[in-house]
């Protein structure tokens, strides 16, 4: 409670996370770095089509301002 | 009146709000912590279709600039 | 004349409003709060098609960025 | 020549003018005020369809990043 | 070579342009004012269809972030 | 290695650079100027479909947020 | 771990990179330079269409904004 949103990307720093693009886009991957604008790197990473594995994409940079979600599901922010 | 948008944000914490997504998503989770660019965390969350629930997605950060409304219904902030 | 815009919020507070949004959703709900960025927070919310009811939504906050005009038709700013 | 273009907002205060949004909608009204963001408040506003009047709207607040154009066809700006 | 961009904006004052807008619209008209924002205003404008004038729009304040391209084809920048 | 974007724009100052806009135009042209928002000056500009050209545009001021990239093919930046 | 995102850009630079932009096109190429805005300079950039080649495009500077994600696959960022 009263937290600050990006809280989360640090506790999900090592972790899995799924992250849900603007252009439909899904990738899961392994959090390795984030920074103010939401700029995440993802390790290990994937394009999923429902729950299948689209592409493998490796180690990657996302832009920010392409995101509308990052869910870390195991790990707790409150 | 005359309070502060956010004074709402503020008084859902830890309850059960409705996020409207630019993309046409509605995601209904508990209000875990925000920040001045309305990116929100939520625990618990689901993504909604109508009425149903369409895929449980557990804890989530939300960019503040995908979102189009935050609904918590039973929140007083008038 | 020579008002600032933001006056007919202001003048607005405590009344009903319609707001429009870019998406195509219309809100109509009583003005509780509004800030410098256009974000509004309503009462008693309901999205409309056309001029029927299509949703309630009770208590609201919607980001500036997405609305196209307000709209409290029984207002003056002039 | 060289004047700036919010000029022509200022010789139309009190005068009709033609607002063409982002949307695709058009909206005809007597400009009352406007801000550096061109965010314009508009009386007796009407949206239009081609030259019809398709919806009466009475006063209005039109967020300045959803304008495409300002037209005051009556008013000197040179 | 070397000169500012919006040097050719100044050399045009006075001078008929040809706006192409993002919504895929096309002004011709005078360039009467511009400013750092890229908003323009053109005197005697008219909307065009290709080679064919479709609209007359007469005095208009053109916002700038609607703007792809000015092309004011006499007027020499280099 | 290590150089800064903007210096492939300087070093082709006076060359053809083909340039693509977001809205799917391709432009081909002499770059005359540029700024930090990446606003470019093309003369002779032409409007290219695949590898003909479309029409022709002569002097042109694009805006830089309707970039998505400029090609210069025989600079050289490394 | 705690890595800024940008060190992934600084750590492929002379290494081949995958750009994937909003607008759909991919693009396959040698990383040259970037800036804050994540502008980058490719050279030997190839547009791809799956993993075919369908057209070559040498030396270019493409827009940050225009960015969804860069993936240099063979470089450590953790």
């Amino acid at each position: 409670m009263g937290r600050r949103p990006f809280d989360l990307l640090n506790d999900a720093l090592g972790r899995e996370v799924l992250v849900q693009l603007k252009n439909g886009m899904q990738i899961r991957g392994t959090l390795q770095a984030f920074d103010a604008h939401m700029n995440v790197v993802l390790d290990d990473a994937e394009e999923l089509e429902g729950t299948e594995v689209k592409r493998k994409l490796g180690k990657m940079l996302i832009r920010g301002d392409t995101i509308i979600f990052v869910s870390p599901s195991s790990v707790e922010v409150g």
